[in-house]
């Protein structure tokens, strides 16, 4: 899987790859079971600290993307955990500020949401294609 | 306007004022060419550091939704800024992690849109409760 950071972007890098992670998964590009490399090895790869690295893993591990074994290593987790409460609840949050500026920059809801479709599309088109 | 902080939130000060001011004008609560109280009054009334309140008023300076005038102070622009194409672009980068998870959580499309619909009708209903 590639993972690409944007050293140049205000979103601090272990959410960049904290979102690269679940994104690869929402694509189906990194299966359930799939080992990760190593913290020191993707640090490495991608030129990053591995604190940062650290930091994105275990992120992941507590929302129950991920499975961190001492001696296996990091694996995506086998289930994936579910859309519960608290997620719903997380989601309504992050969108509510979106979605106010769409409001008052007078964007039409039903732009906002064909917006929504399509990457929910596109998703499901790189999901389709890696089978 | 009555503006709320979480200061044990992850999400920074700033970036917490910028989007309360962003969702008073989308819920009508903040009109077009209404003053907002300086920068060392509003720090003052919210506990905060003056850098924070500024930091978040030149921000939506830059993005169109502010004007700041040296006399007159503080007020919100009487033409807001549109959903151009750079903010596309910003909504569709902030939109795909969100609906990433979503997708690796199993949630359905149609339980998503139906969160944003929500969010949509909750601020059409303050912004009628304004009227």
């Amino acid at each position: 899987m590639l993972l690409e950071l944007d050293l140049e972007s205000e979103r601090p890098l272990y959410q960049q790859l904290v979102n690269a992670i679940i994104k690869g998964i929402a694509t189906g590009e990194l299966q359930p079971g799939e080992s990760l490399p190593s913290v020191r090895m993707l640090a490495q790869d991608l030129g990053i600290n591995m604190h940062t690295v650290n930091k994105a893993y275990h992120l992941l591990k507590a929302d129950g993307f991920l499975h961190i074994h001492r001696q296996k290593g990091v694996t995506i987790a086998s289930v994936l955990p579910s859309a519960d409460r608290a997620f719903h609840e997380k989601t309504r949050a992050d969108l509510e500020p979106i979605i106010a500026e769409a409001v008052s920059r007078g964007m039409a809801e039903d732009n906002f949401l064909a917006l929504c479709r399509s990457l929910f599309a596109e998703m499901r088109a790189k999901r389709t294609a890696k089978k």
